[in-house]
């Protein structure tokens, strides 16, 4: 539950208190055995890949006339971090925020390095859980390295293929635009969380208009608990998308800021949906709520419509059982069928009021 | 309905997802057949109007003393838009949007050109369906493109007739006029829709305060996505409109921002009006809502009414019904009167204590 | 009903689709038979007041010394406007705003003219109908026209009288000075219909705390209307006086700009009343509501004390009804008084525990 | 109540339509049979206090090395306004301010002189009335004039004693630090206030965590009312605090501006205070309700209960109550006794029930 | 609670009321008998600690050399604040702000001092209980000043200890790093209350969500009125380091501006922490009030069932329970059979009603 997860992460956080500031702590939940790095070096002719096994594999230098990205999944490895830190000239506070599994969406511009921290929604198979994998990005003049927490599934397997079959315009480019697309492919898999999300809204908006059961307001609440969830990731993330397309920088190209101003929109466009599901399931929860009166109210009148005729009728019912010995009706010839009359009278005249009041 | 809508084109788009940024890719639904193209070219002497089967006849150079309007139904044939693209030198990121129909709207203003997007609302004819069509716009110095889904109904048959029979200041204008011409229509047009959107508002007073009971609900919840609906095609219209009119820019003459500040006028007018819309919706989904407590409290009291009568004389006469052998009333020669004197006395205190307690 | 006025003016703008945007149209509803026209033109030592029959009868020349105020009354004889604008030298799109009126409160501060839309309110006498009458005014160097639709009332009367009279300030001044008299008799006229609003809200809370049932419901409903639309006219007017009073211009002499900043504080205290009545009405929806529940819960209480009081003994009486053949209890001498004392324990039993639950 | 407040004060004001802009006219009500006036006059040595009985009192000349400060009790006197205007040179817009007894907090800065509205609000000993009297400054070079309406209670009398105890940087600073003083003096006094609402909050909350049936929801109306008076007196102040401060303006020395910056934070903290009584008051709106709906829970549970377990047992009664010549279970030896035993079974069953319901 | 928390202060505050501007009134609650005072003063190579007893230990001088932490727990011993006031040459405002325990945290940059008030949270072992204690910070060139209210606990000690051990940077840098340590110590406690203030969430969630009956509107309330409370003090906070950090100050180093961004980044986050449990608290608390409808609405229907089944059948027992001499349906041979079938009829007709109702 999207509620869990928020308050877990608060909880490793709260355990680094009372460190120095810049202490390097993992606060995360480790998610592999073993940190996965691979990294790749290409430039429009040729294309290397190569898996990293330990810090000491990290190559002593970065080939100036190429581009390389570093890519590490897993983040528990502190040692292992540190050797990446030493070896690519990263700033310890970098390195205690890619430690630091609960950061929000930001982006920090230094002058020789820009910093970003996003967000790497997935969805699994089966019920609303929304997982949340947090990935840091450190983009230079000719490397990016991006840390993920190692959860399963990677949105930039694709950008890998492009990459290694010379597709589109990624292997002639600088590492800004790598960066760009790296980027690029985590706002675009927001798309099938959204989607997600939606059917799951036409889902409970059916359940409701067709008055099924299907614990609707547990569905109602997890609803809210995602679309917050969502929220909270996409909406920094569009602050600091922003900021790096606008902040003056060296570091990224004017061509690749007209790219990233498209990831922008993009983002913006995820907003709103955002936004617009938020209202519909406002919409959704006061329906599911009028509905529930609406049928309280059914069920009301049927049960004053019984009362309502039956009571007076059991009362004459009742006076006719008593047994004083001088009760002149009881002894008439027509007595029984005159009290039936009376009763059928009194009865027919409650239809009428409750169908002139159209109840009926 | 417009939560549909909104579900399906997420679904589309991320559809497209692994691809490289630029890929060509229609995300709409296929509308037409065939595309149908028509080319309109005008200056104040003469006016020629073609129809463009298919990419070969497009003409292979625009005269640069005439304005000329090439209107595009329907875009899902990607080799048509291409050769359009190509033929007018439209920048491939334009292309990519004109293929993906669930664009917000906007503005984008190029050095040599105006890129926009807008949004065509249709109101079916029974029902609550308000069916949504993109269209968009290129402005060029002496050239205006607009490419539209496709679907039925087209706002710019006026803006041709008056081009046609020369009436206004359209066919003395350039491309820019023309441009506006458009626009205008498209933003005219949101006052069709509102006034349907109002009427339906109105025939929903009238039932909930007449007590009729037509699905009140179900009414109240569409008309809340219809709203949600036309406010997320008007709201950014007008932020584009703003864009374009205030970016310094050469395209737009100065007068022609004139009327375009009209524009973004009665952008503003429609823009308070579902405002107000949504107000009153809400107003009248408290009132629906109160409208029900009030009912419930009446029925409750009915039932509370004859129940409190009732039951208590019931009891009395259960009692007289006992067979004790020895119950000394029963023997009286008055008891079955006396104890019809005292029923009424008790039911006749009731009523009184109801009417002092204005329940009556 | 307010929402009803909303609607009808978007229905006749509608339509207006299709024509080409500088259209001359009359969209209002005609109010009077024949347009009145009043001509005054004063200076400090002379005031000439002339009635306008037709358009022919408009002066071909503005005195340069003078003041000149041309009021028309009654908007939809398209000829007579037009006159009026080849008279006056008024731009096409000034006369299709006069025009349409529907217009919300706005100002256009051109070179040699200020254009500026207002909404005038009036309140009936009975019932809760606030009738909107739109007012457009232009000022430029020496005179000042304005156009009312011609519904009855006229909050210029007071001006008319003060020139007529050569009181204060007016005849002293320029035309911007009358310009500013005029817009001032505008926003001092909302305090009427504001005090009306709050004596309603007055009698409203009265009758909600004295528990009186004056249809409460629609009460409200008709007041959260009745505000929105002093709102929605009285927003826009405050920044259409802002734009007036800062945009540079050498229409609005600098003292004059003193006297529009008193306006303006006038026009905030009206929205500040709007928003603190707005709050009041959803205090006492509040109020309204939490009253009906209470009610219902003692409604509830009242019927669940008798019946679980008498229901338990009617059970018993009826067991000492049923006709089986041996039945001790029956025989026994003191039977019915035994039974009769055990019912009066349980009942008692029974109010002591209401007693304690606090429920009596 | 808040409510008739606000509204009687627009109903003066509403009388004043139709009169010349800068006509003086008192619209307020008039509290004193005679307005009240003094006047201190003071440097570092010596201190001078006079009461004014009429117009013709007033010093010709105001020391040039003195601080003079006039307060005035009561404006109803429009001539004697009209002098004091005339004696210290106040513009007529300042006197027309003066007699509006409903203008909102403002400043207004001029080179002379810096005009400010304030709010005193006082709580009457008993009940929930906060009552509001208006407070106007002049500040000039070497004068303050203070304008009360001459409700019972003044703020100021505490400033009056340091002066004459030459206590405190009063008797040494300019006339600027005596216009702090005095304006300190205001602010300081909301924190009375806002202690008793808070009081009154905290009572609320005990009435309704201890189930008091206090009339809470006319509590909880006056209380909305009240906080909404107070922040209706509060925002605006700070705004014109704010103002003042800011605004280049020789009156007010940089000294006094940094003691202006203390008054605005106390400000500050009062709004904040005041937000969070309306979020508390909120959450105890919601408190109430939800126990009111709890305890119909409640309520209806017992009712239920009792009904379903004898409403079936009285039927079986009914039956074996039947006078049916044939019913060949009356005649069984332990019919009675069996029926008894079934009775039971049921009864217990049903009690079983609603355990396992988790109902009792 | 929360509440009284909050009116407590404002209660002290108002009996200040009255007196000069400047004057030095403790206006919160004493906690210890005396204040407890620790002077640290360190460099690089060395670290001496004493503890002042008296006003009069004060050390005349302040090293040039060394950085001097003065830590004061408990304020009220107004003279010892003003011997410290004097002797580091404090502004009396400050000294007035350090005695008055309820501001609002707030940073004030001088020209030689850095004025900063903060405020410390812990939360009680048992109960719901959150203390707030207000901090002080005076930043100088070469000193730092630090007043507590000395309420128990003290989040220093580990900067204090780090200081002992030379760990970290501290021993090495200036007074602006230790003030940016014992900030960053007080902004990451915090993350310790939104863990406590998240698991009681979640508590509250499984709670409702498995129908426990903990007393849940309480809960609720009191989570309210926490949350409140933490964002009263956090959103302050980060106004108040965002103004440190931005303000053009030569107390405050470049490097330790960057390490103060970080701090910031922490209070944004927690901001975004407690924003997202507001939304979830608000989530909760429609599901615990749509839970109780629903619940009533399932003990409505089954009311509604039992009623509207037996009393029908016992209206048809109480006929044939009266006494009248002429019933021939009593004589029948299977008069009761008959009954009894027609009866079990209407029974099953009424549940077979209920089932496509889907009641049952």
């Amino acid at each position: 539950m999207a509620l869990k997860y928020s308050t877990t992460n608060k909880k490793r956080k709260a355990s680094k208190r009372g460190l120095p500031p810049e202490s390097l702590v993992f606060t995360g939940e480790k998610m592999l055995a073993e940190p996965v790095v691979s990294l790749i070096s290409f430039n429009e002719q040729e294309l290397e890949e190569i898996r990293i096994g330990s810090a000491s594999d990290l190559p002593p230098q970065i080939a100036e006339d190429k581009v390389t990205w570093l890519n590490m999944d897993g983040v528990h490895d502190i040692t292992f971090i540190e050797a990446v830190g030493k070896n690519f000239g990263l700033h310890p506070l970098i390195l205690e925020d890619v430690l630091d599994t609960s950061q929000r969406p930001k982006a920090e511009v230094y002058d020789d390095v820009v910093f970003f921290v996003a967000r790497m929604l997935s969805h699994s198979e089966t019920g609303h859980v929304i997982s949340v994998e947090q990935v840091c990005f450190v983009l230079s003049k000719n490397f990016v390295i991006t840390f993920q927490e190692g959860k399963q599934g990677d949105v930039f397997e694709e950008v890998r293929e492009r990459l290694r079959r010379s597709k589109g315009k990624s292997r002639k480019s600088k590492a800004d635009y790598l960066f760009y697309e790296l980027l690029d492919a985590i706002v675009d898999n927001y798309f099938v969380i959204l989607e997600k999300v939606g059917n799951e809204l036409e889902e409970l908006e059916d359940d409701i208009l067709k008055n099924k059961k299907n614990a609707v307001l547990h569905e109602l609440h997890n609803l809210k608990s995602e679309i917050l969830l969502v929220r909270k990731s996409i909406w920094p993330l569009r602050d600091a998308l922003t900021k790096t397309e606008r902040e003056e920088n060296s570091l990224i190209s004017k061509s690749t800021r007209i790219y990233l101003r498209d990831t922008i929109d993009h983002a913006i466009q995820e907003i709103e949906t955002i936004e617009t599901y938020r209202d519909l399931l406002a919409s959704l929860q006061d329906l599911y709520l009028s509905t529930l009166s609406n049928k309280m109210n059914e069920v009301m009148k049927l049960l004053t419509i019984i009362t309502t005729i039956f009571i007076p009728l059991s009362f004459i019912a009742g006076v006719y059982g008593m047994n004083f010995k001088h009760m002149p009706e009881l002894e008439w010839q027509y007595g029984y069928f005159l009290i039936l009359f009376i009763m059928l009278v009194i009865g027919g005249g409650m239809l009428k009021y409750f169908r002139v009041k159209k109840w009926l």
